[in-house]
């Protein structure tokens, strides 16, 4: 029963609106005598920040997050270290401009949770998207940071693959192009032509969706359990958690549908590091619902920014048919600050696998070769 | 912490591998005074029962269901009636041929998930796949009957919608046309030329992909909550938890991506039902992980069964490089039994969310339009 | 798996050490539309707060809450209510002196959790007890608040029953002597006695324990569900992890063992409130786990404070022998105290129970009598 | 959300009720590789299982488990190992006696769930206490030898230390008495007072109480966490969801709180073990809701056996009042077949504690000494 909570032996609990005083988490589960500091998070949250490009909102939030319990300095060493106890995270909100909501209040923008959240409690925050705004996903990055931390040895990046309808060219994808541009693009080509692209959608005053790639190497196999636990389900509830994903694919995604059987299931061969050599990883790194030893590969797309400066038919509270434009700062693509956000889910889906793989099994290390017959 | 538990007031937990005695579930948290008996829950069965058509495995199964708990019978009606306390089905596994499994026991095969079991735990049941056989999904099936009894008002459907590279032409949707084929297609054309398609994987002895499509109608609005208990979020989980399955889809799904905000955001009218009409349905019914009251529309991708007769490279227990040709009785499309198995997840998923909802809130009718200002 | 988290559909989530900046919960799953304030809570966390007698620590901490999220004020009529998303509650930690914490730092102080943090974690935060304080209780107490909002009907007291080894006469109870006195004693004579006994206790610089009596009234029959959501497992729970609680009693507690069964199972006869009119209650309120509409009577120990100012024989961090006596500023009777906590952990788990119990069955008026033979 | 599940990380669901055709149980997040086989679990089964002696009812249920799934026999060594899937356990229920319930379908026993079950459900199974009969407490004792299994190095006891108003004289405990009486009595003069005792209270058709203690010895310091996953916690749910238990005490239990600080603070001394020595354990084994490495130890009081001879009044079904004999096979004293209940509840609580521990920390040797300050 986890409304707020996600996750379970490493689990965080969020808290707070867009327009209130702060935002908070609270990671719970963290393993002890991990060296952890602000520094350690803040960098990831930069990412995600908004205001950092004309391509993202211009609103001006440093999110500064301050660690508030679960750690201790030790006196010898002068390091930070998590104490096994309940880490609460605050980011304080600062620029939540004191303004007028006028109509806002009593229209339900189209594309936007303001009815479906009136139709169940009855009432809703409607500054800013009050808990519904994609501000709550700053908690999500700094926990992903700390989830990172416990994940040593496995390496997390993402990158934008697809904005609007223009895709990446896989051929290109280069790792190190993704924080050369303002997109998270891994082809620079692709970045050069989304620049011009997203500038026509922005001064139109429309929006455009994206498709995001999450890959995490470094994940020795046996992480995730069947039946319910399965590694690509809690991914899966992940990523489509986030504000306005639409769809999540692991590996060859729908696309596997089209395949045949001889072109899908990876095939293996005897490596030189003790473990299976996959031949291909069509399955994105997750076979029955555990991790292979494979990249962790997945994918999801994000739906466009629902607020948009054409004007859109609706209601409102009171039964009327209303017109709407919905002014404001607003991110013509979101789908560009869900980068981060996916590497964090990641990030804490993967601690969450490796201590509950370590509580039930005692994590040995991967059995293979094995000396005996089955 | 739920490795073979889904829901949380409406939840189950299965047990029970293919080749051994018997497979089982317990449904807890049903509510009282449902009227239920064993055949409720056969005609669900009966449609994902293998061996009924030439196009899914030969094994021959008769899934009879018992319910061993939680119903009783009321003397002075003759109703069985649900008592609250927890539900236990089984099924008796019949056809689990005695066969000297020989090499399979030592192999990994390809697509499946050997490796990572014996990865995980060090042993695995190679018997017919053990615990990750298609076989569990049986008791997803019966679990799922029980969550329609909970769902009143509420319709489930499920339809193939595309199979290997072959999609419907979805102006010809009929849903009256499911039960008319062995591949609950809903566009007879395409049944008919799958029909063909698949004759030819089969002698082949290849397999092939599908994309299922499920509908669930007269969900009210207000059912799931942010934001880790969203109903989409629970729904990628459910969906991508059943074998098999690598993408997962909400309304536009991965398509949304390529839309406009204004051609993605669905617009809303005053409609005639006392709740506001939307022009579309682009969000698949779902908005900030709440229903808005428009059908619930989700589709997922199952990858071509990895049990092929070619002969494909491997890895045994011991390290040694082999080939391996899947013999045996396996389905050239599982896709086609993952129809009944996505409706039972959506049901299980609705209903549960029906049951927190009613707890958090009382569950009133929607409240629209409100008398009263925000 | 919640090291942090109590409860199910009503939950709370706690963060924060004695001697950080602040301490915090996350109250989840609270129905919307509750008008609620900080004045609501404050009254609760004023009878908690230390420092209002010479029986209780001196350290003087105002604990002002602040109610962060969850909650929007209405424009139209002003009053603030909960939204039916979390609500963070923050309490600043005001009053942690700085001091060298010297020998503490390297000593486990016998009757504390010292030594078995260090073992678990391989660090502790030994700043006044870090995550093991009685501060922690605070947010309990907090939580609580918005729990008796909850449960709208239901009355919620406590008592100190017993001090040391003295117990008050039952035949005296009054609950409006309750706030007469520094004990929250129902017996005003056994209050006087006390108040020179723990004098006397205090200037000797030892401490003793208590016995704390909580009783609810109004609470329906039919909360409580079998087998492991029992109403009084999940009160034993919520009892035993009060700080220094050694046992928890439901109704006649441990002397039930003494009792016949025929003084022990409480008669009915018909009542004329539509309910059964049960002659005794030494059930306390709860049958087969579910309440009977009877008071929930629960009772649990406090043992002594272990913080004394005689020298006690220990061990320290790096596996001498020391001595040690417990200087600051202690409470020598921790049960006190202990009172509004109490009242707050049956609010939190009533409230649990009336949110799951309205889950499952949709929570109808009491069915009895019936219309209908069974 | 755990109605009928307890546990998180090792954690079993439970379903069945008396005279349905079986009742059974799920054991979910065993570790793999355990050896494990039905008689693992028959042994404490017999100890459970009535009609043994005169003492306990006359009901006659060989309790013979099955194991249904979870386990895998090994072929080159014919050990039957658990696999890590959900090990699916079976009990049939044999001898329920087919009979005209009569007035008890309409009626509520005194000190009996009849009434609470039908004021929540609307229904109950009124056939030999339905869900609520202690023959659930079976599946406890079946999952709780799978538990053992898993606490390698840890003992588990139970005794019965008070029949009725009569103690033990703990001075003459001898845990090697406890199997040659019919009561688990440690103490052989007690249990030869007790049979004459209990002979009288059976002949009277009268029935009595009984307080059980539980001790685990070999837990090493670390297991169970702060805050509300305290080690005690846990204990008092598992006990109190025992059917009959009015009460929980670990260590000194209630009477802690007439002890004095310098009483009851258990102090240390270094020991040759590697560990703190503690010279007492007033705290029986728990500080801070965490092990210490001293022998857990417990107690719960069960209240006398509801179902008597004697006529009691109450009400029935339709509102009208009745008098009321219990007739059939009960037992005297429940609390005595409630010991290896006791043992299997300390055994499952503990295996989960142990896997949440080494989930969390990775479950190094204690650490202590400490080679640096903290």
């Amino acid at each position: 029963m986890s409304h707020n909570t996600f996750g379970h032996l490493f689990r965080f609990t969020s808290f707070g609106e867009s327009h209130g005083p702060l935002i908070g988490c609270v990671v719970d589960g963290c393993p002890p005598l991990i060296e952890l500091t602000e520094a350690d998070l803040q960098g990831y949250l930069d990412k995600r920040r908004p205001g950092q490009s004309r391509f993202t909102t211009q609103r001006q939030e440093p999110d500064q997050v301050r660690i508030v319990s679960g750690v201790m300095t030790e006196e010898a060493t002068g390091r930070q270290l998590t104490t096994g106890t309940p880490i609460g995270l605050i980011i304080d909100n600062v620029d939540q401009r004191s303004k007028d909501y006028g109509e806002i209040r009593q229209q339900y923008r189209p594309g936007h949770a303001d009815f479906p959240y009136d139709a169940k409690y009855g009432i809703r925050d409607y500054r800013g998207g009050g808990r519904s705004s994609a501000r709550e996903t700053a908690m999500r990055v700094a926990a992903g940071g700390i989830a990172r931390k416990v994940l040593e040895g496995v390496r997390i990046r993402g990158a934008l693959v697809q904005m609007g309808p223009h895709k990446i060219d896989r051929q290109r994808w280069d790792w190190n192009a993704v924080d050369d541009n303002a997109f998270f693009c891994p082809d620079p080509q692709a970045a050069r032509e989304w620049e011009t692209y997203l500038d026509g959608v922005r001064k139109a005053g429309s929006s455009c969706g994206a498709v995001i790639e999450i890959v995490a190497e470094g994940v020795p196999p046996g992480w995730g359990a069947p039946i319910y636990g399965k590694l690509d389900a809690e991914l899966a509830s992940a990523f489509m958690s986030i504000n306005a994903v639409k769809g999540v694919e692991i590996g060859e995604g729908m696309a596997a549908a089209a395949l045949s059987g001889e072109d899908n299931a990876d095939e293996m061969r005897t490596g030189n590091t003790g473990l299976p050599h996959f031949v291909s990883n069509h399955a994105g790194g997750i076979l029955g619902g555990i991790s292979t030893g494979q990249p962790i590969v997945a994918r999801f797309a994000v739906k466009p920014t629902s607020s948009i400066l054409t004007e859109r038919r609706s209601v409102n509270r009171f039964g009327a048919e209303v017109d709407i434009r919905t002014k404001g700062r607003h991110d013509p693509c979101v789908g560009i600050r869900a980068v981060p956000v996916g590497e964090a889910m990641m990030a804490i889906v993967l601690a969450d696998a490796f201590l509950r793989h370590r509580g039930q099994t005692g994590a040995p290390a991967t059995r293979w070769p094995f000396p005996r017959p089955a």
